[in-house]
């Protein structure tokens, strides 16, 4: 029997709607904040026997419909010879801004075998150990250009756009090599025994519809149709791309994370009516009393419409999220019947 | 002769596109980064000579169309109690975060002769000098929440939502606080000489389209409501609203602020089609070669379509913008002729 999270990617009737949350793994379950004491976040996703519990723990807690590789965008970047650290509290700070050529050749492209060995040895842990389907993950062009340029966090992405729009070679081979050893990790991955892929493109909704489509969409486009062979379902998710979502139909992503913004049956007359949608409570949501999340949880669902919709949040889990509420709101996801939403 | 920017806010015809960028006045001109060497913002905020000099900067190094305040949206929280002070590369940071009925009685309601008289001595000094409209500015109830209960700037506003759906007679209570003190401080700008009002809502757009319509959109209503009988025209803006502009519509402002995600011509088919949009260039833009930001420039004032049509900024000015883009721009606008877009 083909899962119900990977029966739904493809658009075919399942019997619950699928459910997993973004950032599931990590910081709002209190098993991993005791990992966390001993271990910091590029160790955990170095090491593959804790990266694959750290994988498990929610699915164990939660039993949401699929796990996600536990790992982070920048690991691949890292390997590839980006000097940066993930600081706590901060998140990805680069050692050496690449701004210009020569701080580019630092990222040689990735050998997936050569230098992520420790995360395909993650996926063949969990691709064994797991009774449901495995997500893998990367990072997308424009959102590790983001990083890349900025050298961390930034509210605008002032630096990584004039470079996009002042040096438009420099800016297509940092893309370029980004594309490639995205694809190359996302095919490892899913050789590895990964079930699927989502590809995390958080700041593409940063940009313009007419920027996305000249300066980050054609290398979306290049991972994607060179995932294409593989036969898993891609997934592409990004925040704030309501003005997107035409652009996002292109891609051929069999799926389109989509934020709270933009209520889900709006979005599916924006990518198309077969298009298949997750997402998209708003996280915040979850900190909410149990009855005011129920009566959002339940419109995301009638939104969504019981068939083409993997449940999921907007964006990652809320460090401050009670992992009990989480496990109820898996639990009323399963419990929701599309036939009885109209009564 | 009505000005340009204030016929515009009315949708009557003008000889040229009207222009003004949000955050004209401040961190890109250096005679205001000369002042900022000895003095904090508030204190510039609070001084009325400097204020006055600070607002009128742009005025004489840009041509703009309109001349903003120049103040922070935090002044009249602090004039009414709030202990907050800002600090600079951060932003607003509150001593005590309002998070409960005890925490909110710091912030008594606004009176502004009493409260602020700085500011409204800044607007009649401003007022008498200017030989061009003069726009006043406060930010919106959740906006303002967002700094309150968060403490400081924040991504998620995570606990300000938190509190929304929480505790509804608290929100209730915060917000009615908000805009009663938001609609005094404006009718007391406009009474002081103030031409048109901005209402700054730049965190709206985090909000999904029920949550806004719930929770902000009322107390939007109130002050521009209450601000109706004074006859100014009203401009309303926010970040990532493209979800909301259908709402937006129903706040009875002439002026509706759009950010860079949204082209002006789709935000008007949302918003109706004798809306008054202003925007809305990415404000990366002016960070790229001259080249490409007059092309950019010239799809904007394509989309706006040449009346009813304020060009501006989709957010405030970039501090690592050269102010010789920005007078380079204005001149762009200005030289526009709409009779001839089609050629």
């Amino acid at each position: 029997m083909t899962h119900r999270f990977l029966a739904t990617c493809r658009n075919e009737p399942t019997d619950r709607v699928p459910v997993w949350f973004m950032r599931q793994a990590g910081r709002s379950l209190p098993e991993y904040r005791a990992l966390k004491e001993s271990h910091s976040i590029l160790e955990l996703c170095r090491s593959p026997e804790l990266a694959a519990e750290v994988t498990l723990q929610p699915v164990k807690r939660l039993d949401v419909d699929a796990a996600i590789l536990f790992s982070d965008i920048m690991v691949p970047l890292a390997a590839a010879g980006a000097k940066l650290d993930i600081v706590p509290g901060v998140g990805p700070v680069l050692e050496e801004p690449i701004r210009s050529a020569r701080e580019l050749r630092q990222l040689r492209p990735l050998e997936p075998q050569r230098d992520v060995p420790f995360v395909l040895e993650t996926v063949r842990i969990l691709a064994a150990e797991l009774d449901r389907p495995l997500i893998g993950f990367a990072g997308a062009p424009f959102t590790l250009a983001c990083y890349l340029v900025e050298g961390g966090p930034s509210k605008d992405h002032a630096r990584t756009k004039a470079l996009m729009l002042s040096e438009p070679a420099l800016w297509e081979a940092l893309m370029d090599n980004l594309a490639d050893s995205t694809l190359a990790y996302l095919s490892a991955q899913v050789q590895a025994g990964a079930d699927a892929v989502q590809l995390f493109d958080s700041w593409a909704g940063s940009l313009a519809p007419a920027d996305y489509s000249a300066f980050a969409l054609p290398y979306v486009l290049k991972i994607f149709k060179g995932l294409e062979h593989l036969g898993v379902p891609r997934i592409y998710f990004g925040v704030a791309t309501g003005e997107l979502l035409g652009l996002l139909a292109e891609t051929s992503a069999e799926v389109i994370g989509v934020d709270w913004r933009t209520p889900l049956d709006a979005a599916r007359r924006r990518l198309g009516p077969s298009a298949v949608v997750q997402g998209n409570l708003d996280p915040a949501a979850c900190l909410a009393p149990w009855e005011v999340l129920r009566v959002k949880a339940l419109e995301v669902l009638q939104f969504g419409g019981g068939r083409g919709h993997i449940f999921n949040l907007g964006h990652g889990v809320l460090p401050a999220t009670d992992p009990d509420r989480l496990r109820r709101l898996v639990e009323l996801v399963h419990d929701w019947e599309p036939d009885v939403r109209a009564t």
